[in-house]
Protein backbone atom coordinates (compact mmCIF):
# COMPACT_ATOMS: atom_id res chain seq x y z
CA UNK A 1 0.00 0.00 0.00
CA UNK A 2 0.98 3.74 -0.93
CA UNK A 3 1.88 5.89 2.29
CA UNK A 4 1.63 8.67 2.47
CA UNK A 5 4.61 11.32 4.19
CA UNK A 6 4.83 14.89 5.36
CA UNK A 7 8.62 16.03 6.05
CA UNK A 8 8.93 19.41 7.19
CA UNK A 9 12.29 20.92 6.59
CA UNK A 10 13.05 18.77 3.97
CA UNK A 11 14.56 21.47 1.31
CA UNK A 12 18.32 20.73 3.21
CA UNK A 13 19.81 18.56 5.60
CA UNK A 14 18.52 15.44 7.40
CA UNK A 15 14.79 16.37 5.69
CA UNK A 16 16.45 16.14 2.69
CA UNK A 17 18.08 12.92 3.30
CA UNK A 18 14.87 11.18 4.52
CA UNK A 19 13.53 12.61 1.16
CA UNK A 20 15.62 10.00 -0.64
CA UNK A 21 14.66 7.07 1.53
CA UNK A 22 10.62 7.35 1.41
CA UNK A 23 8.03 6.95 -1.93
CA UNK A 24 5.62 9.82 -1.57
CA UNK A 25 6.20 13.03 0.61
CA UNK A 26 6.02 16.42 0.85
CA UNK A 27 8.39 19.18 1.35
CA UNK A 28 8.14 22.17 3.51
CA UNK A 29 10.34 25.62 3.21
CA UNK A 30 10.69 28.67 4.97
CA UNK A 31 13.07 31.30 3.84
CA UNK A 32 11.56 32.14 -0.21
CA UNK A 33 15.66 32.52 -1.06
CA UNK A 34 16.35 28.74 0.38
CA UNK A 35 12.91 27.03 -0.15
CA UNK A 36 11.82 24.19 -1.51
CA UNK A 37 11.11 24.93 -5.09
CA UNK A 38 14.56 26.53 -5.31
CA UNK A 39 16.53 23.36 -4.39
CA UNK A 40 18.14 21.99 -6.50
CA UNK A 41 18.29 18.51 -4.88
CA UNK A 42 14.81 18.17 -4.51
CA UNK A 43 14.12 19.27 -8.18
CA UNK A 44 16.71 17.33 -9.24
CA UNK A 45 14.66 14.42 -7.80
CA UNK A 46 12.00 15.04 -10.50
CA UNK A 47 9.57 12.27 -9.17
CA UNK A 48 5.96 12.13 -9.72
CA UNK A 49 5.80 10.81 -5.99
CA UNK A 50 6.68 13.94 -4.55
CA UNK A 51 4.89 16.87 -4.43
CA UNK A 52 6.72 19.75 -3.11
CA UNK A 53 4.91 22.25 -0.51
CA UNK A 54 5.98 25.68 0.71
CA UNK A 55 5.80 26.53 4.45
CA UNK A 56 7.08 29.17 6.99
CA UNK A 57 6.37 27.50 9.81
CA UNK A 58 6.31 30.91 12.16
CA UNK A 59 3.66 31.65 10.14
CA UNK A 60 0.17 30.15 11.01
CA UNK A 61 -1.47 30.97 7.42
CA UNK A 62 1.57 29.48 6.08
CA UNK A 63 1.60 25.63 7.35
CA UNK A 64 -2.64 25.94 6.85
CA UNK A 65 -2.13 26.35 3.65
CA UNK A 66 0.75 23.66 3.36
CA UNK A 67 -2.33 21.05 4.25
CA UNK A 68 -4.51 22.27 1.93
CA UNK A 69 -2.67 21.50 -0.73
CA UNK A 70 -1.56 18.31 1.00
CA UNK A 71 -5.00 17.60 1.33
CA UNK A 72 -5.68 17.88 -2.40
CA UNK A 73 -3.06 15.19 -3.65
CA UNK A 74 -3.59 12.85 -0.75
CA UNK A 75 -7.32 13.52 -0.62
CA UNK A 76 -9.21 10.96 1.30
CA UNK A 77 -6.69 8.59 2.00
CA UNK A 78 -4.91 11.02 4.36
CA UNK A 79 -1.40 11.02 5.95
CA UNK A 80 0.06 8.15 7.23
CA UNK A 81 3.38 9.91 9.04
CA UNK A 82 4.06 13.47 9.93
CA UNK A 83 7.50 13.57 10.38
CA UNK A 84 8.42 17.57 11.90
CA UNK A 85 11.86 17.82 11.18
CA UNK A 86 12.17 21.21 10.75
CA UNK A 87 13.88 22.90 13.37
CA UNK A 88 16.90 25.37 14.47
CA UNK A 89 19.29 25.86 17.33
CA UNK A 90 20.14 29.40 18.93
CA UNK A 91 23.06 28.86 21.40
CA UNK A 92 22.87 30.50 24.68
CA UNK A 93 25.74 30.52 26.71
CA UNK A 94 23.73 30.00 30.57
CA UNK A 95 27.05 32.12 32.10
CA UNK A 96 26.07 35.19 29.62
CA UNK A 97 23.52 37.87 29.45
CA UNK A 98 20.90 36.02 27.95
CA UNK A 99 19.19 37.67 24.86
CA UNK A 100 15.71 36.87 25.92
CA UNK A 101 14.09 37.17 21.88
CA UNK A 102 16.78 34.98 20.44
CA UNK A 103 16.46 32.53 23.32
CA UNK A 104 12.97 31.78 23.05
CA UNK A 105 13.27 30.93 19.22
CA UNK A 106 14.31 27.73 20.58
CA UNK A 107 10.89 27.41 21.82
CA UNK A 108 9.07 29.14 18.76
CA UNK A 109 10.35 27.16 16.38
CA UNK A 110 10.90 23.76 18.14
CA UNK A 111 7.66 23.32 20.13
CA UNK A 112 5.06 26.17 19.24
CA UNK A 113 5.26 26.20 15.30
CA UNK A 114 5.64 21.70 15.44
CA UNK A 115 2.23 21.78 17.44
CA UNK A 116 0.37 24.58 15.53
CA UNK A 117 1.89 22.47 12.09
CA UNK A 118 0.61 18.67 13.86
CA UNK A 119 -2.86 20.17 14.69
CA UNK A 120 -2.67 21.59 11.24
CA UNK A 121 -2.27 18.31 9.93
CA UNK A 122 -4.24 15.93 12.16
CA UNK A 123 -7.54 15.99 10.38
CA UNK A 124 -5.44 14.17 7.26
CA UNK A 125 -3.95 11.72 9.96
CA UNK A 126 -7.14 11.09 11.11
CA UNK A 127 -8.21 10.70 7.36
CA UNK A 128 -5.26 8.12 7.26
CA UNK A 129 -5.64 6.10 10.40
CA UNK A 130 -9.50 5.85 9.69
CA UNK A 131 -8.43 3.85 6.36
CA UNK A 132 -5.19 2.14 7.46
CA UNK A 133 -5.90 2.16 11.65
CA UNK A 134 -3.36 4.05 12.58
CA UNK A 135 -1.28 6.95 11.43
CA UNK A 136 1.94 8.40 12.86
CA UNK A 137 3.70 11.48 14.08
CA UNK A 138 7.23 11.46 14.02
CA UNK A 139 9.10 14.80 16.08
CA UNK A 140 12.71 15.07 15.45
CA UNK A 141 14.11 15.39 18.95
CA UNK A 142 17.72 15.23 20.57
CA UNK A 143 19.55 12.57 22.68
CA UNK A 144 20.41 16.47 23.90
CA UNK A 145 16.38 16.14 25.11
CA UNK A 146 17.11 13.59 26.92
CA UNK A 147 16.87 15.25 30.91
CA UNK A 148 18.52 11.43 32.04
CA UNK A 149 21.03 11.26 29.40
CA UNK A 150 22.30 15.12 29.19
CA UNK A 151 25.92 14.80 29.90
CA UNK A 152 28.32 18.18 30.88
CA UNK A 153 30.73 20.16 29.06
CA UNK A 154 30.86 22.44 25.85
CA UNK A 155 27.82 20.87 24.14
CA UNK A 156 24.67 21.39 27.15
CA UNK A 157 26.56 25.01 28.37
CA UNK A 158 25.92 26.12 24.84
CA UNK A 159 22.83 24.88 23.94
CA UNK A 160 21.22 24.48 27.18
CA UNK A 161 18.15 26.55 25.59
CA UNK A 162 17.73 24.27 22.74
CA UNK A 163 18.28 21.22 24.56
CA UNK A 164 15.53 22.41 26.69
CA UNK A 165 12.95 22.87 23.77
CA UNK A 166 13.45 19.28 22.88
CA UNK A 167 13.07 18.15 26.41
CA UNK A 168 9.90 19.87 25.76
CA UNK A 169 8.57 18.74 22.36
CA UNK A 170 9.45 15.56 23.94
CA UNK A 171 6.80 16.27 26.74
CA UNK A 172 4.53 16.94 23.65
CA UNK A 173 4.78 13.47 21.81
CA UNK A 174 4.01 11.94 25.20
CA UNK A 175 0.94 14.16 25.84
CA UNK A 176 -0.10 13.28 21.95
CA UNK A 177 0.25 9.53 22.09
CA UNK A 178 -1.93 9.43 25.04
CA UNK A 179 -4.55 12.37 23.31
CA UNK A 180 -4.64 11.50 20.36
CA UNK A 181 -4.46 7.65 20.65
CA UNK A 182 -8.03 7.08 20.05
CA UNK A 183 -7.94 8.97 16.77
CA UNK A 184 -5.33 6.05 16.15
CA UNK A 185 -2.50 8.72 15.86
CA UNK A 186 -0.01 7.37 17.34
CA UNK A 187 3.74 9.60 18.44
CA UNK A 188 7.30 9.11 18.91
CA UNK A 189 10.07 11.14 19.37
CA UNK A 190 13.26 10.16 17.59
CA UNK A 191 17.04 10.82 17.77
CA UNK A 192 18.91 11.54 14.37
CA UNK A 193 22.62 10.68 15.74
CA UNK A 194 25.18 13.65 15.15
CA UNK A 195 24.96 14.24 11.52
CA UNK A 196 26.95 16.31 9.13
CA UNK A 197 24.54 19.28 7.87
CA UNK A 198 24.61 22.81 8.61
CA UNK A 199 23.59 22.25 12.16
CA UNK A 200 24.89 19.22 13.01
CA UNK A 201 28.56 20.95 11.44
CA UNK A 202 31.51 19.10 9.33
CA UNK A 203 33.02 16.87 12.45
CA UNK A 204 29.54 15.05 13.08
CA UNK A 205 29.90 11.36 13.17
CA UNK A 206 27.59 10.38 10.46
CA UNK A 207 26.73 10.99 7.39
CA UNK A 208 23.25 12.23 6.77
CA UNK A 209 23.00 9.25 4.16
CA UNK A 210 24.21 7.06 7.06
CA UNK A 211 21.35 8.51 9.60
CA UNK A 212 18.43 9.20 7.11
CA UNK A 213 18.42 5.24 5.51
CA UNK A 214 18.65 4.09 9.08
CA UNK A 215 15.92 6.48 10.58
CA UNK A 216 14.11 5.73 7.49
CA UNK A 217 13.30 2.08 8.34
CA UNK A 218 12.98 3.03 11.88
CA UNK A 219 9.96 5.09 10.98
CA UNK A 220 8.67 2.63 8.85
CA UNK A 221 8.91 -0.26 11.84
CA UNK A 222 7.33 1.94 14.71
CA UNK A 223 4.24 0.32 15.56
CA UNK A 224 1.65 0.41 18.99
CA UNK A 225 4.17 -0.81 20.86
CA UNK A 226 6.43 2.49 19.97
CA UNK A 227 3.74 4.80 20.41
CA UNK A 228 4.60 7.90 23.17
CA UNK A 229 8.42 6.50 23.40
CA UNK A 230 11.79 7.63 22.59
CA UNK A 231 14.58 6.33 19.79
CA UNK A 232 17.68 6.78 17.96
CA UNK A 233 18.31 6.26 13.92
CA UNK A 234 19.37 2.77 14.54
CA UNK A 235 15.96 1.73 17.01
CA UNK A 236 17.48 1.95 20.59
CA UNK A 237 15.21 3.16 22.82
CA UNK A 238 16.45 6.28 24.68
CA UNK A 239 15.16 6.99 28.29
CA UNK A 240 13.59 11.01 28.77
CA UNK B 1 24.80 29.46 61.44
CA UNK B 2 22.30 31.70 59.57
CA UNK B 3 21.32 30.82 56.10
CA UNK B 4 20.23 33.60 53.51
CA UNK B 5 17.49 32.19 51.60
CA UNK B 6 16.02 34.03 48.06
CA UNK B 7 12.23 32.79 47.28
CA UNK B 8 11.14 34.44 43.84
CA UNK B 9 6.93 35.06 43.72
CA UNK B 10 7.05 35.46 47.47
CA UNK B 11 3.98 37.71 47.48
CA UNK B 12 1.48 34.91 47.75
CA UNK B 13 0.53 30.87 46.89
CA UNK B 14 3.66 28.35 47.70
CA UNK B 15 6.21 31.33 47.81
CA UNK B 16 4.47 33.17 50.81
CA UNK B 17 3.69 29.64 52.51
CA UNK B 18 7.28 29.12 52.77
CA UNK B 19 8.32 32.57 53.44
CA UNK B 20 7.04 31.21 56.81
CA UNK B 21 9.43 28.16 56.97
CA UNK B 22 12.50 29.94 56.57
CA UNK B 23 14.02 32.63 58.65
CA UNK B 24 15.73 34.96 55.91
CA UNK B 25 14.28 35.85 52.86
CA UNK B 26 13.39 37.59 49.91
CA UNK B 27 10.64 38.33 48.05
CA UNK B 28 10.18 39.13 44.33
CA UNK B 29 7.17 40.20 42.93
CA UNK B 30 5.62 41.29 39.23
CA UNK B 31 2.73 43.38 39.21
CA UNK B 32 2.82 46.46 40.94
CA UNK B 33 -0.19 46.13 42.37
CA UNK B 34 -0.19 42.84 43.94
CA UNK B 35 3.71 43.32 45.00
CA UNK B 36 5.52 42.54 48.10
CA UNK B 37 5.55 46.03 49.66
CA UNK B 38 1.92 45.79 49.17
CA UNK B 39 1.34 41.76 50.43
CA UNK B 40 -0.30 42.38 53.70
CA UNK B 41 0.46 38.93 54.73
CA UNK B 42 4.42 39.92 53.80
CA UNK B 43 3.69 43.14 55.87
CA UNK B 44 2.23 41.73 59.05
CA UNK B 45 5.05 39.00 59.28
CA UNK B 46 7.25 42.45 60.39
CA UNK B 47 9.80 40.43 61.00
CA UNK B 48 13.80 42.18 60.97
CA UNK B 49 14.90 38.96 58.87
CA UNK B 50 12.94 39.58 56.09
CA UNK B 51 13.93 41.89 53.57
CA UNK B 52 11.41 42.39 50.77
CA UNK B 53 12.42 43.07 46.71
CA UNK B 54 10.71 43.90 43.72
CA UNK B 55 11.28 42.06 41.12
CA UNK B 56 9.20 41.35 37.66
CA UNK B 57 10.83 38.62 36.59
CA UNK B 58 10.35 39.30 32.65
CA UNK B 59 12.40 42.56 32.81
CA UNK B 60 15.99 41.89 33.12
CA UNK B 61 16.98 44.96 34.79
CA UNK B 62 14.24 44.28 37.44
CA UNK B 63 16.59 41.29 38.75
CA UNK B 64 19.43 42.45 37.88
CA UNK B 65 18.28 45.45 41.16
CA UNK B 66 16.89 42.64 42.72
CA UNK B 67 19.95 41.12 43.30
CA UNK B 68 21.92 43.96 44.03
CA UNK B 69 19.64 45.04 46.98
CA UNK B 70 19.93 41.61 48.37
CA UNK B 71 23.97 41.60 47.84
CA UNK B 72 23.66 44.75 50.07
CA UNK B 73 22.10 42.99 52.85
CA UNK B 74 24.15 39.63 52.60
CA UNK B 75 27.25 40.91 51.77
CA UNK B 76 30.08 38.77 51.12
CA UNK B 77 27.99 35.73 52.95
CA UNK B 78 26.07 35.60 49.96
CA UNK B 79 23.05 33.47 49.36
CA UNK B 80 22.77 30.02 50.23
CA UNK B 81 19.22 29.29 48.65
CA UNK B 82 17.57 30.27 45.98
CA UNK B 83 14.50 29.25 45.75
CA UNK B 84 13.30 30.09 41.94
CA UNK B 85 9.57 29.56 42.44
CA UNK B 86 7.62 32.37 40.11
CA UNK B 87 5.77 30.86 37.64
CA UNK B 88 2.54 30.96 35.69
CA UNK B 89 0.55 28.41 33.65
CA UNK B 90 -1.39 29.61 30.43
CA UNK B 91 -3.57 27.58 29.38
CA UNK B 92 -3.80 26.23 25.80
CA UNK B 93 -5.69 23.09 24.20
CA UNK B 94 -3.91 21.01 21.93
CA UNK B 95 -6.81 20.65 20.07
CA UNK B 96 -7.48 24.33 19.36
CA UNK B 97 -5.81 26.72 17.21
CA UNK B 98 -3.07 28.07 19.37
CA UNK B 99 -2.27 31.42 20.19
CA UNK B 100 1.40 31.49 19.91
CA UNK B 101 2.28 34.64 21.69
CA UNK B 102 -0.41 32.91 24.52
CA UNK B 103 1.26 30.20 24.59
CA UNK B 104 5.26 31.19 24.32
CA UNK B 105 4.74 32.92 27.75
CA UNK B 106 4.94 29.76 29.71
CA UNK B 107 8.13 29.33 28.60
CA UNK B 108 8.98 33.08 28.65
CA UNK B 109 8.21 33.11 32.54
CA UNK B 110 9.04 29.56 33.79
CA UNK B 111 12.00 28.78 31.65
CA UNK B 112 13.74 32.28 30.15
CA UNK B 113 12.89 34.40 33.50
CA UNK B 114 14.02 31.66 35.68
CA UNK B 115 17.36 31.45 33.67
CA UNK B 116 18.29 35.24 33.90
CA UNK B 117 17.42 35.25 37.68
CA UNK B 118 19.48 32.64 38.40
CA UNK B 119 21.95 33.80 36.47
CA UNK B 120 21.72 37.44 37.90
CA UNK B 121 22.27 35.50 41.51
CA UNK B 122 24.89 33.65 40.44
CA UNK B 123 27.92 35.86 42.17
CA UNK B 124 26.12 35.58 45.34
CA UNK B 125 25.61 31.68 45.35
CA UNK B 126 29.46 31.49 44.41
CA UNK B 127 29.67 33.69 47.48
CA UNK B 128 28.06 31.37 49.22
CA UNK B 129 29.54 28.27 48.14
CA UNK B 130 33.21 29.82 48.62
CA UNK B 131 32.29 30.20 52.39
CA UNK B 132 29.62 27.37 53.88
CA UNK B 133 30.86 25.48 50.51
CA UNK B 134 27.75 24.92 48.50
CA UNK B 135 24.97 26.64 47.64
CA UNK B 136 21.32 25.75 46.27
CA UNK B 137 19.73 26.35 43.61
CA UNK B 138 15.77 24.84 43.62
CA UNK B 139 13.74 25.00 40.98
CA UNK B 140 10.11 24.99 41.33
CA UNK B 141 9.36 22.59 38.94
CA UNK B 142 5.60 20.18 39.06
CA UNK B 143 5.34 16.32 38.19
CA UNK B 144 3.22 17.63 35.21
CA UNK B 145 7.01 18.35 33.74
CA UNK B 146 7.68 14.93 34.32
CA UNK B 147 7.77 13.12 30.80
CA UNK B 148 7.96 9.51 32.40
CA UNK B 149 5.24 10.36 34.61
CA UNK B 150 2.37 12.19 32.45
CA UNK B 151 -0.85 10.83 32.50
CA UNK B 152 -3.56 11.30 30.01
CA UNK B 153 -7.27 13.17 30.27
CA UNK B 154 -7.80 16.57 31.23
CA UNK B 155 -4.37 17.83 32.89
CA UNK B 156 -2.27 17.46 29.91
CA UNK B 157 -5.00 17.93 27.21
CA UNK B 158 -4.62 21.76 28.51
CA UNK B 159 -1.78 22.14 29.74
CA UNK B 160 0.38 20.11 27.56
CA UNK B 161 2.59 23.72 27.06
CA UNK B 162 3.14 24.62 30.67
CA UNK B 163 4.33 20.83 30.99
CA UNK B 164 6.24 21.37 28.61
CA UNK B 165 7.78 24.59 30.18
CA UNK B 166 8.39 22.61 33.46
CA UNK B 167 10.05 19.58 31.30
CA UNK B 168 12.38 21.76 29.82
CA UNK B 169 12.90 23.58 33.55
CA UNK B 170 13.80 20.07 34.28
CA UNK B 171 16.63 19.98 31.74
CA UNK B 172 17.85 23.79 33.14
CA UNK B 173 17.89 21.94 36.48
CA UNK B 174 19.66 19.23 35.29
CA UNK B 175 22.44 21.46 33.49
CA UNK B 176 23.57 23.67 35.67
CA UNK B 177 23.71 20.93 38.07
CA UNK B 178 26.72 19.86 36.25
CA UNK B 179 27.57 23.31 34.66
CA UNK B 180 27.96 24.98 38.35
CA UNK B 181 29.41 22.14 40.14
CA UNK B 182 32.68 23.65 40.02
CA UNK B 183 31.33 26.46 41.82
CA UNK B 184 29.99 24.80 44.81
CA UNK B 185 26.22 25.61 43.41
CA UNK B 186 23.97 22.69 43.21
CA UNK B 187 20.40 22.51 41.47
CA UNK B 188 17.69 20.76 41.87
CA UNK B 189 13.82 20.40 40.92
CA UNK B 190 11.29 20.11 43.38
CA UNK B 191 7.36 19.42 43.22
CA UNK B 192 5.49 21.17 45.55
CA UNK B 193 2.12 18.79 44.81
CA UNK B 194 -1.21 19.73 44.12
CA UNK B 195 -1.50 22.80 46.41
CA UNK B 196 -4.55 24.98 46.85
CA UNK B 197 -3.60 28.60 45.69
CA UNK B 198 -4.35 30.77 42.58
CA UNK B 199 -2.65 28.50 40.10
CA UNK B 200 -3.66 25.14 41.98
CA UNK B 201 -7.39 25.95 42.52
CA UNK B 202 -9.77 25.37 45.31
CA UNK B 203 -9.71 21.17 44.42
CA UNK B 204 -6.52 20.52 45.28
CA UNK B 205 -5.12 18.09 47.59
CA UNK B 206 -2.51 20.05 49.60
CA UNK B 207 -3.22 23.56 51.38
CA UNK B 208 -0.47 25.55 51.42
CA UNK B 209 0.96 24.83 55.07
CA UNK B 210 0.98 21.14 54.11
CA UNK B 211 3.01 21.48 51.05
CA UNK B 212 5.56 23.92 52.37
CA UNK B 213 6.22 22.89 56.07
CA UNK B 214 7.22 19.29 53.96
CA UNK B 215 8.99 21.32 51.53
CA UNK B 216 10.64 23.97 53.60
CA UNK B 217 12.57 20.44 55.67
CA UNK B 218 12.92 18.55 52.07
CA UNK B 219 14.80 21.84 50.81
CA UNK B 220 16.80 22.38 54.09
CA UNK B 221 18.25 18.11 53.60
CA UNK B 222 19.27 18.49 49.88
CA UNK B 223 23.22 17.18 49.45
CA UNK B 224 25.34 16.40 47.54
CA UNK B 225 23.63 13.23 46.66
CA UNK B 226 20.46 15.10 45.41
CA UNK B 227 22.57 17.42 42.88
CA UNK B 228 20.51 17.35 39.63
CA UNK B 229 17.61 15.23 40.72
CA UNK B 230 14.18 15.62 41.16
CA UNK B 231 12.07 15.44 44.01
CA UNK B 232 8.50 15.90 45.60
CA UNK B 233 7.70 18.03 48.79
CA UNK B 234 7.85 14.45 50.92
CA UNK B 235 11.56 13.83 49.66
CA UNK B 236 10.29 11.59 46.91
CA UNK B 237 12.54 10.88 43.98
CA UNK B 238 10.87 11.56 40.88
CA UNK B 239 11.64 10.03 37.67
CA UNK B 240 12.04 12.86 34.49
N1 LIG C 1 22.27 17.52 12.67
C1 LIG C 1 22.28 16.95 13.85
O1 LIG C 1 23.34 16.46 14.31
C2 LIG C 1 21.02 16.82 14.65
C3 LIG C 1 21.10 16.12 15.87
C4 LIG C 1 19.95 15.99 16.64
C5 LIG C 1 18.74 16.51 16.18
N2 LIG C 1 18.68 17.19 14.99
C6 LIG C 1 17.36 17.71 14.56
O2 LIG C 1 17.07 17.30 13.24
C7 LIG C 1 16.26 18.27 12.57
C8 LIG C 1 16.89 18.65 11.23
O3 LIG C 1 18.20 19.13 11.49
P1 LIG C 1 19.31 19.37 10.37
O4 LIG C 1 20.59 18.95 10.95
O5 LIG C 1 18.85 18.79 9.08
O6 LIG C 1 19.29 20.96 10.34
P2 LIG C 1 19.52 21.99 9.15
O7 LIG C 1 20.48 21.42 8.17
O8 LIG C 1 19.85 23.28 9.80
O9 LIG C 1 18.08 22.07 8.45
C9 LIG C 1 17.01 22.59 9.17
C10 LIG C 1 15.75 22.46 8.35
O10 LIG C 1 14.65 23.02 9.13
C11 LIG C 1 14.03 24.02 8.34
N3 LIG C 1 13.48 25.11 9.16
C12 LIG C 1 14.08 25.80 10.16
N4 LIG C 1 13.25 26.75 10.62
C13 LIG C 1 12.10 26.66 9.89
C14 LIG C 1 10.87 27.37 9.87
N5 LIG C 1 10.61 28.37 10.72
N6 LIG C 1 9.93 27.00 8.97
C15 LIG C 1 10.15 26.00 8.08
N7 LIG C 1 11.29 25.31 8.07
C16 LIG C 1 12.26 25.64 8.95
C17 LIG C 1 15.12 24.54 7.42
O11 LIG C 1 14.54 25.23 6.31
P3 LIG C 1 15.31 26.51 5.66
O12 LIG C 1 16.35 25.95 4.74
O13 LIG C 1 14.21 27.21 4.94
O14 LIG C 1 15.93 27.29 6.80
C18 LIG C 1 15.80 23.23 7.04
O15 LIG C 1 15.07 22.57 6.06
C19 LIG C 1 16.15 19.46 13.54
O16 LIG C 1 14.93 19.41 14.21
C20 LIG C 1 17.32 19.22 14.49
O17 LIG C 1 17.07 19.81 15.77
C21 LIG C 1 19.81 17.36 14.22
N1 LIG D 1 -0.27 25.14 42.95
C1 LIG D 1 0.07 23.96 42.49
O1 LIG D 1 -0.68 22.99 42.61
C2 LIG D 1 1.40 23.76 41.81
C3 LIG D 1 1.74 22.46 41.40
C4 LIG D 1 2.97 22.25 40.78
C5 LIG D 1 3.85 23.30 40.61
N2 LIG D 1 3.52 24.57 41.01
C6 LIG D 1 4.49 25.64 40.79
O2 LIG D 1 4.74 26.33 42.00
C7 LIG D 1 5.09 27.70 41.73
C8 LIG D 1 4.21 28.63 42.55
O3 LIG D 1 2.86 28.34 42.21
P1 LIG D 1 1.60 28.89 43.04
O4 LIG D 1 0.62 27.78 43.04
O5 LIG D 1 2.03 29.51 44.30
O6 LIG D 1 1.09 29.99 41.98
P2 LIG D 1 0.36 31.39 42.21
O7 LIG D 1 -0.48 31.33 43.42
O8 LIG D 1 -0.28 31.70 40.91
O9 LIG D 1 1.60 32.39 42.49
C9 LIG D 1 2.53 32.61 41.45
C10 LIG D 1 3.64 33.47 41.97
O10 LIG D 1 4.57 33.70 40.90
C11 LIG D 1 4.73 35.10 40.71
N3 LIG D 1 4.99 35.46 39.31
C12 LIG D 1 4.36 35.06 38.20
N4 LIG D 1 4.87 35.66 37.12
C13 LIG D 1 5.87 36.48 37.56
C14 LIG D 1 6.79 37.36 36.95
N5 LIG D 1 6.80 37.54 35.62
N6 LIG D 1 7.66 38.05 37.74
C15 LIG D 1 7.66 37.88 39.07
N7 LIG D 1 6.83 37.05 39.71
C16 LIG D 1 5.94 36.36 38.96
C17 LIG D 1 3.42 35.70 41.18
O11 LIG D 1 3.57 37.09 41.46
P3 LIG D 1 2.34 38.14 41.19
O12 LIG D 1 1.44 38.02 42.36
O13 LIG D 1 3.06 39.43 41.09
O14 LIG D 1 1.68 37.66 39.91
C18 LIG D 1 3.15 34.85 42.42
O15 LIG D 1 3.90 35.30 43.50
C19 LIG D 1 4.93 27.88 40.23
O16 LIG D 1 6.18 27.80 39.60
C20 LIG D 1 4.06 26.70 39.81
O17 LIG D 1 4.25 26.34 38.47
C21 LIG D 1 2.31 24.82 41.61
Amino acid sequence: MTKSIVITGANRGIGLGLVFFFFFFRNCSRIPSRNAPKSPELQALNDPRLVIVEMDATCDDSFTNAALQVAQTVGSSGVDILISNAGVIIPVNIDAPINRKEAIKNFDVNCIATMAVTLGFKYLLKAAAKKAGHSQVVNMSSILGSVSQTWGAVAPRHFTVYSMSKAALNMYTKTLSMEWKADGIRATSIHPGWVQTDMGGEEATLTVEQSTSDMAHTIMKFGEANNGLFYDWKFEAITW
